[in-house]
This record gives C-alpha cells, sequence and structure tokens, in this order.
C-alpha cells in the first residue's frame, strides 16, 4: 500500500471554502485564532503522521503487544513516537491552559485526530484515551487531584485509561461490581477485574492514570450505585513523582481481530489505592464526560481509517493494468488498461470517496459546534450542545458501519492481493472493525439516538439540528439546491416527528434504521453544500471533483436512505413474534 | 462460540417438503436413490463436521501453516482427519464410479459440503480444490493420463491444484506468462511462478497433482494462447507410485488475513515435467471446467460461515443477560434479561437466519439443476445447463457478499467479546472474507452475469431461469402468494430485459447492482415458495419459523432490490466522468 499522505487539499477547502473559519472564529471570539495560523498547525501534524507514525503501522500489526513478567511492551519505535508527540506538545492541543494546555479550537483538533488515526489507529489509541481522561479529570475532579494529576495527563507525561467493562457487564453497566472500600485516610481500596482496558500498560511512560468505575458498600443497585475512582500505576510520593506500585496489575493482553499494536488489557485491582472523582454514585454522569468525547473520537478512527483504504485502493486502480476497458483500449501501448477504466472499480472508489470526505465534513460541523459551545456564552453554546448530543451517536455509529463498508472495498479493489497482510489493506479492515463495537456498540447508539436524544424535550436536539442545517441551507447560492436540500431536511423532520410516541418495541426495532436514515440524509445536505462551496474554491480540481462526487452521491448512495425510511415506522410484530425454539428449529 | 450443530431440520424440511427428493429422483431417474438414503448420508457427513473436523477450526487458525525445508507443515490433526475422511470415502462422493467414485446425487453432496465449509473453512479448502481437479482431469485429460491419475484424485489417496494467478496476471489471464516447452517424449518442461496455490503442499498426501495454465512456444498471445498441463508432485515409477521428485517448490505461504489453516502457496515450477490436458490453446475451456464447480463452491463457502455465526450469535444472544427488554423486565428473576428480548439484536438475528436459509434454498435448487443436467438426456438437461450458467455467478457473487455482512453481524451480536479471537466469530470474517476475492472476484462474477450469462443468444439463459421459477411459483398453493411471487418474478425479467443493448459502460457500471437486484428478488421467490411449503411440513416450528422469516425478509430485506434497481439502468456518465486528477485532489 501506499505510503499515507495527508488529505491537505480537502482540509483546506472545508476550513476555508466551506466553513470559513475566519469568519467562524471571528464569531465565536476566538482570539488569535485565523486559517493561516491552523494550517500550518496542520500541516506539522500531518508532517508528524506521515513521517513518524505511519510507518509503523504495518510492522505493529505483525509484531503486536506482549506482555512479560507483568510488564507490556508494545511494539518497536512506538514508544519513542509517542515521546516525539508529548515533545512536540500534541497531547496538549486540547487542554486547559491553566495546566499547560494550549486550548485550541476543535477544527484544529479534529483534523490532526483525523490523521493519525489514518497513520497508525494502534498507536492512536492510547493518546485518544488520555484525552478522555484528561476531560473527566478537569471537569470532575477535586482541586488536590488537578493539581497533581492535570497537567502531566495534558502533557501527556503519564497516560490515562478508562476502566468501565468487566466480564458479564458490557453494554449493560449497571450490573459492574468492583468494589470501592473507604479508608480512614480519605482514600479508597479498589478489588475487582476490569477487561478490554486499551493502554492498561504500556512501555511509553513512568506512570499511567487509570479511571475505574466501581460500587461504594451499600451503594444503590444499578447505574445510580457507580462512582468513578482514579487509580495511579504508582503512588505519588511527596515530589509527586511516581512511587511505590499500587495493588494492580495486568493480567493478560486480548487476542484481538485487529488494532494488535494497541494493548488491550485484562486489569486485576487487587486492593488498588483510588480516589474518588466527582460526587459519590455519580460516577457514570462523570464518565460520560469521557465517554461522549470518545465516541466522536471513535466515528474519527471510521473516518480515519476510510482515508487511508481509498489512498491504497486509488494508488493500485491506478498502477495495476489488467484487462481492458469495456468500450476497448485505453492504454493500447501497455499489456493491458489500468483498472481506473473499470466503470466497477471507478464505482467502488467514488463510493470510497464519497463516503470519506462526506464523513470529514460531518467531522468538521461536529467541529465548529464543539468551538461554538466552547467559546460562546449566548444562547448559541446551549444550541450548539443540543446538537452535539443529537450527532454524536451518528457520527460514532455511522462513521464506523460506513468504515466497515469502506475498507471491505479498499480490499476487493486489491482482488486477491487484498487479503495479504503486507499489502495493509485488510489490516484497516480489522482494525477499524472494533470501532462499531467499543464505546458502546453501534447498536446502542442507535438506542441512544432514537430513544434519549430524539425523544428529549420534546424532540429539542432533533429541532437545533434541523434549524442549523437549514441555515446552512439557506446560505447557499443555487436555488435548485436550496430546494433539493430542504425537501431532504423536511422529509428526515416529518419522519423523525412520527417517530415520538411510538412504541417502545417498534422504536428500538427502528433504532439502526432510524441512525442510518438520519445519516444518508445529513451527508446529502452537506455534499449538495459542498458542491456549492466549491465554486467559490480557486482549486478547479476541487470545483469539479465536489460537483461530479455530489453527484455520485445523489444518485448511486443517497438511494439507500429509502430502504431505511420503509421500515422506521413499522410495527416489530415480525421481530417480536418468532417464538425462540423458531429460530434453530430444533 | 457454540460446538457448530449441523441444521439437520432444515435439510430435512427442503428436501422434502420443499423439492421432494423422492420425486425429484423418480422424474429424473436417479436410481437407487431416494430422501431416506440421503439423509442417512447426511447425517454421517454432520457427524464428521461436527465431531472431526469443527473441533480442529479455532486452534488452526491461531496454529496455521508452516514452511520448513520446502515442506509444508498443517495444523495439528489436519492431516489425521483428512485421512478419516478419505477412509470413509467423503472424498469419492462424487466421482465416475468408472474411477471408483460413489456417483452420488449433487443434492446429497451440496449439504454435505455446506456442512464441511461451517465446520473448518480452511480444512476444506484442499478437498474441494480436489473435486475441481476431477472434474477437468475426467473430461479433458488423455485416458492414459485418467488411468494412472484419476481413480486415487478421487478416493483422495492424493490431492489436486489450480494453478492460474501470476504476480501480474490475475482476473487477467491473457497475461500469464509461465512457459511449457514440448520434450521428444511427449511430455513438457515448465517453468514460471505462480501465486495464491491453495494446498500446493501439505502433509496429507503422498503426492500432488497440479493443473497448471502455461504458454506453449509460439502460442497466440491472450487467453487463447493457454494451455493445461498436469503436473505432479513427484513422478510416477513404473508401478505408478510416487518417485522422482518433481522440479517445483514452494516459494513461500502467504500471510493473510484468514484462512490461515489453509496453505497458499507461491509455487515455482523450473523446469518441472507436465503433460498436457485437453488440447493445446484450449487450457482455458479446460480450467473452466474446475472453475465453474469451484465458483459453486466457493458460493458454498459464504454459506457454511453464514450457519456458523448464526449459530454462535444465537446461542450468545439467549446466554448472555444485560440490560432489560424495552417494555420491561422479561426475566425478572435474573440479574438482566437476555440479548434476545432486544429488538435491535432480535432483527440481527433474523437478518442472520433470512439470508442463511435463504441462501440454503438457494444451493438446493441449484443442486436440483445439477441433477437435472447429469442424470437426464432430454431437453430438461439443455435447460438445466442454461439455469446452472446464469445462477453461477450469483450463487459466488450473492453468497459471499452476504456472507461477509452475515458473519459481521454475528461479531456485533457478541459486542466487544466478538472481537476477541478466542470466540470465533471474528474467524468467520477473516476466514469468509476470502470468498469475494478467489474464483474470480465478485466483480468478475457480476460482469459475467450482465455481460456474458444475460447477453449470451438473446437472454437464453435468464429466459431459462425465469421460465423455472415461474414453474415452481404456480405450483404453489396459495393464490396471493403466487401473485406476489410472479410479480416480483415480472420486474425483474423486465429489468433484465431493458440491459440488452445497453451502453458497454453502463452495463459494466450497473454490473454490481444487477446481481444483487436479481439475487434479492430470487431470495424473495424462494422465500415466498418456502413459506408455502413449510404447511406440508409436520414439524410446527418449521411452520411457523418459515412463515415468520419469509414476512421479516420481505418487509425488511427484500426492499434492498430497490436500490439496486433504481440505478441498473443508469448511463454511467457519472463513474466515467470524473478526471483522475479529480480523485485525490493532488
Amino acid at each position: 500500500m501506499s505510503q499515507y499522505q495527508a488529505p491537505m487539499a480537502d482540509f483546506q477547502f472545508l476550513l476555508k471554502d466551506w466553513i470559513n473559519l475566519d469568519n467562524h472564529y471571528a464569531s465565536i471570539n476566538a482570539e488569535g485564532m485565523d486559517y493561516e495560523l491552523i494550517m500550518e498547525v496542520l500541516a506539522q501534524g500531518a508532517k508528524f503522521a506521515e513521517e513518524v507514525i505511519a510507518p509503523l503501522n504495518r510492522e505493529g500489526d505483525e509484531e503486536g503487544c506482549k506482555l512479560k513478567d507483568g510488564k507490556v511492551t508494545t511494539p518497536s519505535g512506538f514508544a519513542t513516537a509517542y515521546q516525539n508527540y508529548v515533545a512536540n506538545g500534541w497531547n496538549a492541543m486540547l487542554g486547559n491552559p491553566d495546566y499547560d494546555g494550549q486550548d485550541l479550537p476543535y477544527t484544529s483538533a479534529v483534523p490532526i485526530h483525523e490523521m493519525l488515526n489514518s497513520a497508525n489507529l494502534s498507536w492512536r489509541l492510547t493518546t485518544m484515551l488520555t484525552e478522555s481522561a484528561v476531560l473527566a479529570v478537569d471537569k470532575h475532579a477535586p482541586q488536590w487531584m488537578k493539581d497533581q494529576y492535570l497537567a502531566k495527563l495534558i502533557s501527556g507525561e503519564w497516560t490515562g485509561t478508562m476502566n468501565l467493562t468487566e466480564p458479564h457487564a458490557g453494554s449493560d453497566l449497571a450490573l459492574l461490581n468492583t468494589k470501592a472500600e473507604p479508608q480512614e485516610d480519605g482514600s479508597y481500596t479498589i478489588t475487582g477485574n476490569k477487561i478490554f482496558i486499551t493502554g492498561g500498560d504500556q512501555d511509553w511512560t513512568n506512570n499511567i492514570i487509570h479511571l475505574v468505575l466501581a460500587r461504594l458498600p451499600n451503594a444503590p443497585k444499578g447505574v445510580k450505585g457507580i462512582s468513578l475512582f482514579l487509580v495511579p500505576k504508582f503512588l505519588l510520593d511527596e515530589n509527586n513523582e511516581p512511587g511505590e506500585a499500587n495493588k494492580l496489575s495486568v493480567g493478560s493482553i486480548e487476542k484481538k481481530m485487529g488494532i494488535k499494536a494497541s494493548p488491550t488489557c485484562v486489569m486485576n485491582y487487587d486492593g488498588a489505592k483510588g480516589w474518588l472523582v466527582g460526587e459519590e454514585n455519580n460516577g457514570l454522569a462523570c464518565m460520560f464526560t469521557m465517554m461522549n468525547d470518545a465516541r466522536f473520537q471513535v466515528g474519527l478512527q471510521g473516518l480515519g481509517t476510510c482515508e487511508a483504504s481509498f489512498q491504497g485502493a486509488l494508488e493500485y486502480a491506478r498502477e495495476r493494468l489488467q484487462s481492458r476497458s469495456p468500450t476497448g483500449a485505453k492504454q493500447p501501448d501497455a499489456k493491458a488498461d489500468s483498472l481506473m477504466h473499470q466503470p466497477d472499480v471507478r464505482k467502488m472508489l467514488l463510493t470510497q470517496k464519497a463516503f470519506t470526505e462526506g464523513l470529514r465534513a460531518l467531522s468538521i460541523l461536529y467541529a465548529q459546534q464543539m468551538d461554538i459551545e466552547k467559546y460562546c456564552h449566548d444562547h448559541r453554546k446551549e444550541q450548539a450542545k443540543q446538537i452535539i448530543a443529537f450527532l454524536t451517536p451518528i457520527c460514532k455509529g455511522f462513521m464506523t458501519d460506513i468504515a466497515t463498508e469502506v475498507t471491505n472495498l479498499g480490499i476487493q479493489i486489491y482482488g486477491g492481493h487484498g487479503y495479504v497482510r503486507e499489502w495493509g489493506m485488510e489490516q484497516l479492515v480489522r482494525d477499524t472493525r472494533i470501532a462499531q463495537l467499543y464505546e458502546g456498540t453501534n447498536g446502542i447508539q442507535a438506542a441512544d439516538l432514537i430513544g434519549r436524544k430524539l425523544t428529549r424535550d420534546g424532540g429539542q436536539m432533533l429541532n437545533a439540528t434541523v434549524e442549523m442545517l437549514s441555515a446552512r441551507i439557506n446560505a447557499m447560492s443555487n436555488k435548485k439546491d436550496i430546494e433539493k436540500a430542504q425537501h431532504l431536511l423536511h422529509e428526515w423532520h416529518q419522519a423523525s416527528c412520527k417517530l415520538l410516541g411510538a412504541e417502545a418495541n417498534d422504536v428500538a426495532g427502528a433504532a439502526t434504521d432510524y441512525l442510518h436514515y438520519s445519516s444518508y440524509v445529513i451527508l446529502g445536505i452537506l455534499w449538495i453544500e459542498m458542491a456549492d462551496a466549491a465554486n467559490r474554491s480557486n482549486n478547479e480540481l476541487i470545483k469539479a471533483g465536489k460537483k461530479h462526487t455530489c453527484e455520485f452521491y445523489i444518485k448511486r448512495l443517497l438511494p439507500r436512505k429509502d430502504v431505511h425510511l420503509s421500515v422506521i415506522h413499522a410495527v416489530a410484530d415480525d421481530l417480536m413474534s418468532v417464538s425462540d425454539q423458531e429460530f434453530d428449529y430444533k
């Protein structure tokens, strides 16, 4: 596969011609920020992704992680790359400036994160979870804890982890039973087993800060009895340096389908010392501060792997000479025509391209809302919050479902060679597959969207999203396009409202279809908008490419929405009336 | 994951109530064959699949194949299982009785092959290719060659391989350049490199018979200059026993995404001794005797992995307690309800079930046509040939595309545990992924269907298929169902005929959509038929289950056909007008 190259021309288009970053920063009063500065940051980020971590990706998959004498070793080069990342301040991009964070807008960080995911998903994971841990500590931890831990988590001197899942408690955290016993010194003794812990141990830093969900004695049953604890790998000494080892250990590294270079650990807490983050029994809310960020970040993983697969497939389709075009030889001097002349291959490539660029637009739209939420202190903040809440399950669920389709097309374009590990195309399929599962399966995302986000406050989050999209559509230049996009939006809004008040089983049965229906519509609107904005670009390839890809999306991908629409108001009797024994006729 | 259990109740239903095997055998004069006998064969085959090869599957993936000192070692237990298979006559099921084959009908062999694929796809591959090699030798080889090789290939004393692909020649065999030089003794000296050779070497048998495509000196360019050669690993001595080693070797074993327990070899032919099979320069036709059989067999691989994934997911959904049903606790005494109470999980399971049982019906329909072609000597033989030719790319392409969807649902139902190798769910995704690629990528299947099978002789193959389906529909008992199915058939027939005479690029751009559109329609018809036939079953679970699953398929899966239908008559300008540089804006 080709060496990864950051999609800088598309970032330029999206940030300048599509959302007009300078106007955006001016309108939200993001002082000192402008398009030129951000593009400079992105160029540096691209260099890091392309030159430092992308070259470690293929071999990292083969080498994997090892556990020996209780210590995890990550693949060759991973630790050095991390130290480079930290030294250059990348870990601190979004951090609170009171703790030496750079406090950059999301519109700069999101493209960087996409690039890291494209270059090396396994490597990226640990830093992603550290950022989520930073959010939880920053928002919920007592001051003394922030003073001891926050600056080092922001800089990346230490990494953070997220400990939710237990063997019997995955989607249903109400069932978790790790215990926290209060001690006289104000600390807690944590006992229990956690699984699927990304970066549970690594050889990158001299301490690791675990955030662990556990139950206090006599805590209420279910999710209302869960508290969050900070549990360092090494307890801090009087100088705040890692000292005595805490009573925790890595039981094993999971043997997984992909992300083999990321140490996914079984963690044993055997009376480990920890401290409460936030209020007692309010751990789930604290954890959701991490989780919501992580869900969008997982969506970006999907986007990142789409881009990597598209690049690999495009290069191969251009170079691989095989058969002649259906309309006769196009490269008569060569022994065959390149795959680029096969309509079926072009269809696969354009599917990859239309999804990748569409999802990238969605990620920038989301980042823009995150900026508004962060910088504004008027009604726009609240509106942005609503939109973010609504779009989070869509970004997580759709971006990662589509990534499995897009990366599989990448294999398909390579033919048999796509199945051979050496080329890297199948690794992308294996790596990205996890993104449909963790931080809440995509079924959980769909249930969250249709069952909570859509219905809360009579559809307020939906309405905020519709208003925002409607305003964007009305700002376009072409009347016909405005009509087309408004029609899509209206159909979706109506169909969504019709779901309010439906029966519980019908809603649950429609959840995944509703998430996909909504996503195809939103991407359609964004594509129409992009084709419009491309007229403002001074890059002729962008102008033509966005127009053509929009046409492709509308003609060949958008019609999928109707399959989903056809069942979202269906009664779920076909799902519920099948008796258990009918499933397998035994 | 659960231990594999053969779907005997469904085989019974399909063979007895759906196609009425006794009537079928009587009508084609298949002497000595009846339903009871075949079910006895199937029960023995089920035992072998369940008890001998299924238990080797998970560990085989971890252990993989090894190449040392030029010799391949397959995973522990594989060779013994093969020897058991051969000793019990399974390899000879379909073989020519003149060479000690059992000459059984396809309606008995196809269910057996499905079970082998479900139990252990990697293990099955080598035997599958031996069967294909048998067909080519039986049909095209000179008598002396049959006398020396055929009985041992049929019994399985030796295995066979298929050597087509070279590094620069995959989908386009016109480019292959392995050379064959005629020798004075009537043999040929074969020189060249082949890749992706399944079973290129193994530790199961004392000889391996390679069928190799190569070019004679001064052969015409392109596919008209390819000949087929038989090249044994060991040359036979005067007693027809393996003697001197031939000049060929294994260069390496490919490192693949899946089917790791199957030795996929790079083969080097360094002046190896071989003999011509069939006529000079007619190798491709000989190879297609193998290839057409192999394509349907690859479709069966898709079906086999669907069944295995469905079984694993169903068991997990029944046992895994997580959250409560949307309408309140269903297992109030347990700590949570099983996943079976979640409508979204049921939708995934029913998708797996509807596809698996639908594809199984398609495989039995195909087997029935193969029986007709074999046993009949009247007009029915020719009609069956036409139908088989038309259905082959559909079986290969659709069954394997759907297998990737169905096995991925299997992971999804397991949540994070589906991503951990131990459970076996992700192995099915990795293993089955190859089936979309080999024996002609699914893009090649689609091109074959729309470009050759549909158009040849003014649509004769399509018409034969439509007639056969129409007759089946008219034999149903319920008038409403007859109308519904005829409507589907009619729409498809009309839409297909409209494609005749379309522009080359438009046809090529519509190929994959046409294959999927056709497949969803055919499966819809088969489902309506099955629901009708289930009324004849004395198994109440079958009666209710087929009815409910048919309703599910019609309501939630069949509508996908319309997305494909909406573009099959489209002009491909959106595919062809994107300039090369617009693809990535560099």
